[in-house]
């Protein structure tokens, strides 16, 4: 039974199930995020006078409880259930009795979906920062590796100036260090206290302590205007997947250049071969699918951001039902971000540079800026320099 | 075993984990279409000389034993497996020996994923149809039931002139049929026979002929050039989601119609309360969530079509890994838009109209262009008609 | 003055900046085709009994004079007009008095925009299809001089299989006419009469008719209900950027092939001189640009979709203001679509062929496929020829 | 002439045209922060003994002359010079001579180009900070107004709980701030000095000291890797993008909530008459095409942010022509986010709240939660007294 049915009610069959759709499925993730957030609105109801101390510890047994089966793989939600918040509240009740049915006052699945969401993407960002930073330091490894080794920079893909392998590989990491700063800016913003603020309206009557919580879930500050928790729904989850977007821009640009650097033209890298898949028609293949997959994963990352902007545009205040749908590819793309970085890291633990290729490589134009330059230090004007070196240049072609 | 697996060789596992991703499970949809474009391979292996008559009835067999296996539910793909042609290939030859070796000669995953992929749109956008006519149907009777009840036209949602429900309803039902003419178009174009193109470069040697598996398969036509073949991945597959997307858009249009139309304030229309969810903490509430839901999934179907998008912009020619993250975004839009239908035609069928409402609301402003324009009738120009009704009408506001 | 303005009103200057933004110049385009609908609309006008036959010559002959004017260059519309279709009134009414009044006669800006619109719509999608039909002829051209070289075919960026030159340019040719079908059924599905709607609710009182207008603007039907009208503004702007899109996903890729083989590394290709840029500090450089600003524009084109469908996302039927902004993108995407189909043509037309890098890159692994196919020939099962040959590769890797 | 022109050179002109597009108009709001730039950077050659302090003086002086030609719209850049690096270097040259041809020495278009990018940027920024500022005052002013004035909150846009019109404007404030936290964290981010990275890969040969220029331009710090450099383009002006996206959004409610509350079924509120805009056909429309306008301005600033993620994904490192496309939707996200907070200002500033309709509105369905909660008081377990609320509601309607 739903949190909201009431007695002499039945919902269709047909809508219910395109109403809920995965939901049941999707949430599984939350179960822990709710029991957290519900065991500190369980203090929050006992100092307002609504349980006492045995019921208090009665339900946080009871959530505990929950939360071990949970990370078990034993606690299921079912689709007559809908989401966490009642298959929890079912099973408090069944262990409990009355005394389930006392943990929801106080509260909206408003307001506890989204408390339930910000610790999961606290949690989460923290995993991600944790791969990135390896990912970081196996950049820093392979860049110590190959400082000395030289390879082509590029310009619109034509060989440009001299540059190394080990700064090529720098580049990504003080992008990464980046990504970092920006992950944490959003992780600081959504450290809010939504608890407290109930369908969007406040709680009516009851004395909900919203300082408490906030400190018994380790949030930044209380959420102060009730209504803008809910307009914050949507918002947040897109800040974290556009902080999120841009880590996966940068793995896709580090995926690109490795699957041109690997390609026979190019010839500069490796990829060791227990990281390549092959071809059902063609013996000799051995193709980086996991570079390109790793690639191909920003464009689903935007596509992530996409759907949640999409489903927030045009509306109006308050809750909306439409916002169920931020749930998937919210949880979509936080997997993404955390997978993608580590493989990167293992990626680039295993990749080999082809020295001999890269010394090749290092053919006469990527000098040219390097002479115009010697020409300005013996004091001839940059302008007149450049077109010096130039004339040099086709003159050799002509002959 | 893969199909490309050297006997010397071993894939990192935590490689092919984030390469083959949740594959396994998504080409379940398209083991039928695979076998249907097997069966149709195999007759023109035979008719190369690949394959004599027996073993093309063994193959045939063998093939419809898969496709009865998985209409039951009992044809697994595994993740070792990674899609549905290796299961298929290694379920001939677990059963048929050396002869399901046999079935992949002139082929490549390249062109036997697309044909899978192809049957199975032109099969899935034939159902959209049935769906969307259905909505249609339910449209005009909604229509003709509710052809003399009148209701405020509005531009800008402001009041602008009278209108008739029978008329709104029209409306969607003229708009869905041009829907239905944009996916048909989009369904004709990709009827094209991809097989024998292999990984995008014909096959070498052997004389597969391309017409006969055409007619077999029912395409309007052979997909001539190879390489295009491999160059329409994701192309194709963003034009059906494109036309499903148009359709989508019109399914928010009309949802947010009625969100409005059903709200206490407009209150023309009623959702039934069987269609209506409630509140976990206002006892009161009949929420329209089906409504919501299927506005939201217009947004959800625009991320698909930006996801495919995304992935095959500035690729080059040829098959390329990140083709299989297409999949996903496709087999999505597919379901979302035959259930979106199938919802919505329930909903029209169920909607009741507030005539009352609908009468109340046709107030006196609703006629300042037909004012206007019996004026015109009398013989004064359009533009000083308009500015005497609206003299009149500031006047009016004055007194 | 607007057509709106009543007499005792003004509009804040600054909401009028905002709101009116740059509609004054997008609009110049739609000049002539406003024109033309007013020409038809006039006519209907007059069978109508509205205007007399004196009438009606004398406002063709004004609609003609703004027509020549615009033509020279010499019609400008101004900020305080805000649209065409004020600057084409205004200027009827100072040049023929009472008698311009009354062009407004049974209609609305809101069906006026639509006609004018789809009028333009039409006359540049007929011109794009001439565009891109010179650049598949280019592109026969190249396909037919160079047919007998070869190139190696790619998959993953890897060699995959032996190809050639006039079947690389015939795959980009077969996929540009596919784009040609899907831009004609675009075309088809627009070119519906949308004169007679007015502001989405019909004409009051007076009889336009609307088989008239059909049949002298040239539309295939008229789009029957009027409310439909409205809803089809954005929804079919959409539908033709889409068809656009699709084009440019193809000139995307042609790009990205051409930067690629241009490269010195691949050297397949040659950019003429003329068709390069250089750099600022580089003096050797001659880099693409041409090939790079082709490639983005796909993105661009892309974000052009968004815009439309982003703006009409969760809107309620019937006219709504946020349609002004849709025009911007629309007329960027067809001016867009347009010159890069012709500037593609010319370079098709410009490159070269380096024959003796193509032959180079002609190396063994190309042929596997045929190796192994040559092993069916003789009997062998496909998959053990298949190990067979990969076998035999890596015995000479070891070697 | 182009700074990367050679003597025996020319560029085909469509070619030119394709390729430089209109960057000599958008480049002219990049004149003053390039010549701010070049003179940081002058100080640099000087220090590095490049230049002689006269040379910097006349240098510093001409580069003063251009910005102020520039502030009375006197500075233009000509097709032919393609952007405003070229039309400063030669304006330079032209007036100084041979000392013109020394302002280029030790640096790139591509560092130029971000350098000027990023000072504009953070200008800019600046400058949407005070904006969002007197929006969030006029709301809190707005809100201690009407903080005593009830009004129903909404949960799917259906009657939830009361709430007041105070705290729905706080909502909007608090939003707002919390927007501005993320603006801030992209304008730290991007502040960063490029210069001195040249082409991406530094500058040879001569000594630039890259910390002098940072400290001369008010930069956090060097951005260290000169190929990180480049990879960055792009990225953060998404960056910059998305943080104004957010911005957007809000605004995007706020409107919404605006245009359905001063619709005359809801009718909360009312706009002054000067800030709405007639109807063509309809003599007594007052449209709200400012909110309209406002609204639809979050579908195209997100179009913005597609259109620079688009161009960039899947791009190798370094600098790629295609950057040049992002210039124009940067410039236009800026444009309308720092126009769209001014207007909302204004809107705000002259919003009128109709009390009357704001308490007829309070009907009692809006008091379900508040009677529960009363039950809870008197110790009944909240899901009972949601049910005994239910009841009494069901028992009502059937009387």
């Amino acid at each position: 039974m739903k949190l909201w049915q009431k007695k002499d009610f039945n919902i269709d069959k047909a809508i219910e199930k395109f109403t809920v759709g995965n939901e049941n499925i999707i949430d599984q993730k939350l179960v822990k995020y709710d029991c957290i957030a519900s065991i500190a609105h369980a203090k929050a109801l006992h100092k307002a006078g609504i349980l006492n101390k045995t019921e208090l510890s009665q339900l946080i047994a009871g959530l505990e409880e929950i939360m071990l089966l949970d990370s078990k793989g034993e606690f299921k939600i079912t689709v007559e259930q809908e989401d966490c918040h009642t298959a929890i509240e079912n099973h408090l009740t069944k262990k409990l009795g009355k005394l389930g049915k006392k943990i929801h006052t106080g509260r909206s699945r408003n307001d506890q979906i989204i408390v339930a969401l910000r610790l999961y993407e606290r949690h989460e960002l923290e995993e991600i920062i944790s791969a990135v930073s390896r990912l970081i330091e196996e950049l820093n490894k392979f860049s110590s590796k190959n400082s000395k080794i030289p390879i082509p920079g590029y310009t619109h893909l034509r060989k440009a100036m001299p540059y190394a392998v080990g700064k090529w590989a720098e580049a990504f990491s003080e992008s990464f260090r980046d990504d970092l700063a920006l992950i944490n800016s959003s992780k600081k913003l959504i450290n809010q206290n939504p608890l407290g603020s109930a369908a969007g309206y406040g709680v009516p009557v009851l004395n909900i302590d919203r300082n408490l919580t906030q400190k018994l879930l380790g949030f930044d500050k209380v959420q102060n205007n009730t209504l803008y928790v809910q307009n914050s729904r949507g918002k947040f989850e897109l800040m974290v997947l556009n902080s999120l977007n841009n880590l996966m821009l940068d793995i896709n640009k580090l995926s690109t250049d490795l699957w041109l650097f690997t390609s026979s033209e190019f010839g500069y890298f490796e990829l060791p071969k227990e990281f390549s898949m092959g071809s059902s028609i063609m013996p000799h293949k051995a193709n980086p699918d996991v570079l390109e997959i790793a690639r191909a994963k920003a464009g689903m990352m935007k596509s992530y951001c996409d759907a949640v902007n999409n489903i927030i545009l045009n509306l109006p205040s308050g809750y909306n039902g439409d916002f169920k749908l931020t749930k998937e590819p919210l949880f979509n793309g936080i997997e993404m971000a955390g997978s993608s970085a580590d493989i990167m890291a293992q990626i680039i633990n295993g990749l080999k540079v082809n020295e001999k290729r890269c010394r090749e490589a290092m053919t006469s134009e990527l000098y040219t800026a390097e002479e115009a330059a010697k020409l300005v230090k013996q004091g001839m004007p940059f302008r007149e320099a450049y077109q010096e070196v130039a004339s040099g240049i086709n003159k050799k072609k002509q002959d």
